[in-house]
Order: structure tokens, then C-alpha cells, then sequence
């Protein structure tokens, strides 16, 4: 027998003989005259509907048990699918406790609840097509950067470097050393810290490559649990370098939102379809449809990126607007002060619900790598920041100073100089213009599947107080 | 003018017009009546020459600066390459201070002294080509898997499981954390570990998906400076539901490895080139030419995976051979004791120095996750390890005890039953036979490349009392 994985054999063209199916049993009917079974195996959402004689039932087949079907695959007599298997054997491979199985035949089980069992919830409708969804959106990444020329970079986890200044930090140890005294030589002689950007060091390669993307984990100790915020979380990056403007950066961001976005819904339409009839908030929906004029999030999502993107506005215009909107904030727009999420929420109501792009931060605000734009008197640098609904900052970039003695007298201000002497060679021998961003994976699978938790889009969330398995 | 990338310049039919070429000079050299440059831009290892005007010379134009050329491209009179470009102007972009920039012009540069400079070594020849070919190699990994029904999953890097029950993990902490003292809550509230193997989160997607497979990065806090040992590392992590034998994972491995290799030496002919002409150590040709009757390590890794693979032997079969070997070893070989290196090597040599397989190894030496052979007297686990010339363990795999009362008893016997409540439930709600097994990525550069010392086929190198950058 030939054996057939369940998105094959759906999508059969011919009927075949003696063919195998394996997978777990998603529902059980037995009539008088015939046994129905759906049988996943994760190679789709849909199920393959295996037809049997009764006589083929026995205990051991249950909801959630593993079992192999041989038979032959005939055309449905239903509108609804197109193959069936006639099932000749029905083999129970494992059986399922159903008593103390968390997931029950047929039951929409909120997101929540399914949480609760991270070593189950794979095999839940939901996070199945989410999981499919992420490895598609994985690949499409990959694609585009590597169909453009760039190359792949693995950029340390483990390092010296505090990129972003922040102080949020995990810091490692051998176990040994986490439980001997404080007094102690470190195992790489110096403190070392998980990454929190992989930037500095595609920068590095960014002088050899002209174009480099990373894409991996990062992390925050943020002493949070949000649904916004991860400990543990992905970014795609990717660092260019005879830049022109910011716009080179921008337009990178564009065609990589719409070519993954394109990707994704055309091979797993199911599955987002799953996510937008049943996940996306239907108050999110009206919203949407009033301003595109389209009817769901999903047409909302093709007309963006058919049509067109986003709106782009300066950080000097975004506080204008602010301070002109009738609406109160608990936090008072004012030049100079970072964008609070009440304050991005409604830059994005006011550009339409599309992605907005806001550029040109002051300098105050933003990292020592930022280039100065030298204007003044509000000095700002050349940083980008793209605002989406629901989700806020989905990717952040910059150009990055690629002038030797900008960086240095900033550095030394700093008192950084020394820290980052291996940063200030990069401009010595060679320097070029160029600029870089990151975009959070997390961040934008809610953002393509309307996914309010950021938890539930990751297949094992690490955050405060929680590292289930 | 249109900007072209020096691989597109170098692989244009025809010549062109207004062309821009930017990138960084590998060499000047500047005659009576015409000059010359050769300029990198990491798009490819070789150069494109630009012919100039001795006039366009300036003194901020040597090895190592950043260049934009303008000009025409047109055949070249050299039969050695296809274009080159006839530059109208030229311009600097970033200079380069040649007296303390540590590459030099037309050197050869040993790979332990560019070791040296983790943030300027891309810029060399040698580290250029192995970063292409490792995001060549990256793209073809995820592809392999893709086009095979696999599902990517980013397993957890934070974990507060142990997967392999070894001592040598990282433990991570808050920054804050880090610096107080012993009697503390953990940010996770548990102790969280980096992580040594994505296999058991890997397990659980199995039981939904059939088929998934992982790529990333993983941790040992081994006190080791070998050329063998890096304490980040990346590895690729499969797993197959309804497998019938171990033969099942092995045929896996054989697949990826021929694939991707295939994919490597189509797609960067000239970088794989510089390694086997000038990396791979020559000691190893005679080796290989002599057992394979290939002249170089370039045909001997193409007969490799074009007409077979490996030899395969069980542990006990090996350890026969070891007992017969004229050969001493510092380690008697006895049934029950782990392979050594000198072990692997001998075995390898033993069978014409092409990958073998070794299978079943006695119980006790392998974990508790490993598949009962239920044999004896000398009782074995369905386990397999790949053992590769000059490397040798290159990846290790096992069927994985899917029966709930043997894993039960074995867990139990370990005094991990109750940690390993989760794992337990994977067998019973619809367990299934499967296996999987790991294969180290610098491992495997290593052995397509002939690269001596693992800290060359990494971009930056962790290892004890060293974490640069």
C-alpha cells in the first residue's frame, strides 16, 4: 500500500487502490450501516474522511487515538470534499485516555484554556493552522531575503554587548557558578548576556556583504506578562549598505511585509481563513471595513498589500497631530517625549488603519547608532518606526552613523568609547552608508491573523513567572 | 546609471551602458597608462576589474576603502573572466586607514589570525566564502525539510527541562538577579536553563504534525578550547512519526546530507573551491584518494553522495572490530564503554573512510528516551550515530520509546517520573513509533569544507573565556 499523507490524499486527482493513511482521530460517528472517522495528520486542517463497514469499530477508537487505514481512495459523494478513503483495515497504532484527554471531540476550546497544556495543544484546530502558518511565514522570510541577494546570518545569542543600552537583560552562568557565591571568574572571564538585537553584528557583515538578514531569538527580562510582551521572542533583521535615504530601508520593509504576507495567504489559505472567520476580533473588522470599504479582515489584508501600504509621517507632524486631536491622553503629546501606545493607536485611527511609518525621532530619544540628521533646533536622527493596527510597533530601523567622528564624539559623551572601539573600526576601513532594521515575528503573525495574545502565536511563550516545558 | 552587484557585473551577457558598481577595493594597481582596481562586494569571491584613467587616481583610493564606479561594462580582453568595467568616475565613499587595518593586500591571511578579529575577518577571502556558503547551506536545510511535509518549529532556547540529563548547562538569571545573592525568586520562578536539544519539544509537535524539524542554536558550558567544542552552536533537529525502524531516521540523514551538499556545491562552486584548494588539510587527500580513488576532496564528496553514502554497523559489531584492530588504544575497547575519538576514527579508516553508521548501543549508555531493543544479554537501545572523517560524531538520532509502560519504569527507576509528567502524556493520548535525530551544523560545514578548527565556520565564536563581540 501506498502510504499517503491526508493533504495528498485530498487532493487526489485519480481514485487509488490499496493506499495507508496515518494520523490521529479527529471525530468518530458510527451508524447502523457505517462507520465515519476523520482522520488529521497535520499536513492540513481539513480532515480525510475515512468510510468503513461497522464491523471494523472496536473500543480502542477513540477521539484522539493514532490509527493506520488502509483502503482505497475514492471520489466523495460529497460537495463539500473531494476524496474519501474506504477504509479494508483500521489499525489502533495508540490508544487515547479520553477521560483525562484536556481536548474534547468537536469543541471549539478558547485560546485560553489551551494554553493551559502546552505539550497538547498542537493537536487543537487553532494552533495547528497557526503553527503551519508560522513555518510558511518562516520559509517566505528566508525566500525573500535570500531571493534579493542577501545573505543569512547567524548572529550571536550569547554576547558581551548590551545593544540597546536597556537594562532589561538576562544574564548567563554556568549552573555551577549560579549557585556558588558572588565572588567568582566568569566562564567567558567576562559578563555575558542572552542578544537583544543581532544589529551591531550584521553591522559587522554589512561591510563585507552589502546586504545581510538575520533571523532568530531574542530576549527581554521585562518583568511582564502582557499580551504584548515575551521574554523570549523572534526578529527578522536585516542591515543594507550604500543607503540613499531612509526610504531604501522603508521600501525593504514594504516589499517584505507584502511578499511574506502574499506567500502565506496563498499557501495556507485554510488556515488563515480559520483565524480570520473565528480569531480576528469582529470589533477590529468594523473598523476596517469602514475606512477600506472592505468586508473582512481578510479582503482588508489583500487590499493592502495590492494597493497600496501605509502613510508616512514625520515625528514633528505625528506630535501636531496629536496635540490637534480632540480625544484627552493620559499622557500629553509633547516634542520630545517618546509615543505612548494610546498615542500610536490613534496615528494609525487617523492615517486610516493602514501601516504608518513615522520617521525622524529626536536625538534624545533614540540610541548613540542612530545618524544625526543635523538639523535643529529639534535635532532629530534618521530613525523609522512602522506603527500597524492592534499591534503598535511591528518593525523599527534606522541609518545607522557611518561618519567616524559623530560616532566617536557621541561614544565618548556616552563614556562608550572604549566598549565599543570594535564599533568605531567598522568606520575606519571602509566606512559606507547604510541602515538597518527589525521586524518582531510574533508581532506580525498577530498582525496578519488578528491574534490578540502575542502567547498564542508562539509555540512555547517564555515570560515572567512561566517556562512551562 | 543603473546599480549593479559585482556578481550580476561579472555574470552579464552583454555589455552595458551607465553602470554603478559599489563595493570595496581589493587591489590597486596603477600603471603609466591605465589603472587598475579589483572590487569586492560580497556578492561573490571573485573581483570585478575596473579599467581607469591613471587620471581618477586619489589618495584616499587603496586596498580596503569603499568605492562607487560609475562606467561601462564591456567584454574583457582577459580569458580569464567575462567583464569588466570602464569607469568614468570614481568615487570614495569611506576611506581606509591601510596602516591599521589587519588585512593586507594580496595576503593570504592564516586562518588563526584573522581569528583574531572577529569584526573585520568577513572581509577576508577565506571567512567570505565560508559565510556564503553557511547561508547556501541554511537555505538548503529549510528547503530540504520544506519540500519533504515538514513542519518548522522555533523550539524554546529558554527551557527548564534537561533534556539529556548532562551536567553542563547554562542557567539564566536577570541581570539584577545575577548580581544579588543565593536566596532569590527566578524570573521564571523556576530554574531556566539554555538549551542542549530541541528533541522533546520537537517530540510533541511530532504527535501533531508527523513530520517537524528545528534549526538553531544550542548551548553546552563545557570548559573546552578544542578546535572540536563551541559553547553555541547550531543544530538541526528532525522528527518522524510512524516510523517502522531505525533504518527509517538514517535514510533521513542520508537525504539531507546528500541534498543539501548537492545544493552547496551547485550554488557556490568557487567559494567550496578555495577550501578544498587551499583548507582542506592535504593529509587528508591521500586518505580519501586512496579508498575512493578520487584525486581530490572535491570528487571524493561528489562520488559521495552521488553513487553511496556510509557503511552501517551495530555497536557490538563494532566493538568486535576495535578488539581485532592490530592497532592499541589509549581506551580498551570493551562492550559497554562509549566510543572515544581514537574509537571513531579507527572505525571510520576501517571502512574506507566514508560515513558509517553505528547502531544499537547498549541501554545503559544512552538516555532515557532511547527505544528498548528488548535484546539480550547485551540489551540495546535503538540508537544511531553518523561518524564522519576528521569529525567525528556528526549526527546522533534514536527511536523513541513510545510505550507508555517502558518509559514509565525507566523514568521511574531515574527518579524523573514527575518531571516528566508531560512527556509521559505524549504516549497517552495517541502515541505513535517515531524517532528523530540531530545533526550539528559546524559539524557538517566542517566536513563538506575540510575545516580543521570549528571556530572557523561560525561567525563569532563562543567557547570558554572567550565571547568577543
Amino acid at each position: 500500500a501506498v502510504r499517503l499523507r491526508v493533504r495528498e490524499a485530498l487532493g487526489a486527482r485519480e481514485p487509488a487502490g490499496e493506499v495507508k493513511v496515518q494520523g490521529w482521530v479527529r471525530s468518530v460517528r458510527s451508524q447502523k450501516e457505517v462507520l465515519f472517522l476523520h482522520i488529521n495528520d497535520g499536513s492540513s486542517l481539513e480532515n480525510l474522511q475515512v468510510v468503513a463497514d461497522p464491523s471494523l469499530e472496536n473500543r480502542d477508537l477513540t477521539f484522539g487515538s493514532a490509527v493506520e487505514v488502509q483502503g482505497k481512495l475514492v471520489k466523495s459523494p460529497h460537495k463539500m470534499q473531494n476524496m474519501e478513503l474506504k477504509a479494508e483495515t483500521i489499525r489502533v497504532v495508540g490508544p487515547c485516555d479520553i477521560w483525562s484527554f484536556p481536548l474534547k471531540m468537536k469543541e471549539r476550546h478558547p485560546l485560553e484554556y489551551v494554553r493551559q497544556f502546552p505539550h497538547l495543544r498542537c493537536r487543537n484546530n487553532t494552533l495547528g493552522s497557526l503553527l503551519r502558518i508560522r513555518s510558511e511565514a518562516t520559509a517566505a522570510i528566508h525566500s525573500f531575503f535570500q531571493d534579493n541577494g542577501y545573505v543569512h546570518i547567524h548572529t550571536p545569542i550569547i554576547t558581551s554587548n548590551d545593544c540597546e543600552g536597556a537594562g532589561e537583560l538576562f544574564q548567563i552562568e554556568t549552573s555551577n557558578e549560579a549557585r556558588e557565591s558572588a565572588e567568582k571568574t566568569h566562564f567567558f572571564n567576562v559578563p555575558a548576556f542572552l542578544t537583544v538585537s543581532g544589529q551591531l553584528h550584521l553591522e559587522v557583515m554589512a561591510g563585507a556583504f552589502t546586504h545581510v538578514f538575520t533571523f532568530g531569538p531574542t530576549f527581554r527580562a521585562e518583568n511582564s506578562q502582557s499580551r504584548r510582551h515575551l521574554a523570549e521572542f523572534y526578529m527578522v533583521e536585516a542591515e543594507l549598505s550604500f543607503t540613499e535615504s531612509l526610504q531604501d530601508v522603508m521600501q525593504v520593509i514594504e516589499d517584505l511585509f507584502k511578499t511574506a504576507t502574499d506567500t502565506v495567504l496563498s499557501k495556507c489559505p485554510h488556515d488563515v481563513e480559520l483565524f480570520h472567520k473565528y480569531i480576528a476580533p469582529a470589533q477590529k473588522l468594523r473598523h476596517l471595513a469602514r475606512k477600506l470599504s472592505c468586508y473582512s479582515f481578510h479582503s482588508y489584508l489583500k487590499r493592502l498589500f495590492f494597493f497600496f501600504f501605509s502613510c508616512s509621517i514625520s515625528y514633528n507632524e505625528a506630535v501636531e497631530i496629536l496635540k490637534q486631536a480632540s480625544q484627552t491622553f493620559s499622557f500629553k503629546p509633547e516634542w520630545g517625549c517618546d509615543l505612548q501606545t494610546e498615542h500610536e493607536k490613534y496615528l494609525v485611527k487617523h492615517c486610516g488603519e493602514v501601516p504608518v511609518f513615522v520617521i525622524n525621532y529626536p536625538y534624545n530619544l533614540k540610541p548613540f547608532y542612530m545618524r544625526d540628521n543635523e538639523d535643529g533646533p529639534q535635532h532629530t536622527v534618521a530613525a523609522v518606526d512602522l506603527l500597524v493596527s492592534g499591534i503598535g510597533e511591528l518593525c523599527g530601523g534606522s541609518l545607522r552613523e557611518e561618519r567616524l567622528p559623530f560616532l566617536e564624539s557621541r561614544l565618548q559623551r556616552l563614556g562608550l568609547a572604549d566598549a565599543y572601539q570594535w564599533y568605531l573600526d567598522l568606520r575606519k576601513f571602509g566606512s559606507v552608508p547604510h541602515g538597518g532594521f527589525g521586524m518582531g515575528f510574533e508581532r506580525y503573525l498577530q498582525c496578519i491573523l488578528g491574534v490578540d495574545n502575542i502567547k498564542d502565536v508562539i509555540p512555547f511563550p517564555r515570560f515572567s513567572h512561566s517556562c512551562l516545558l
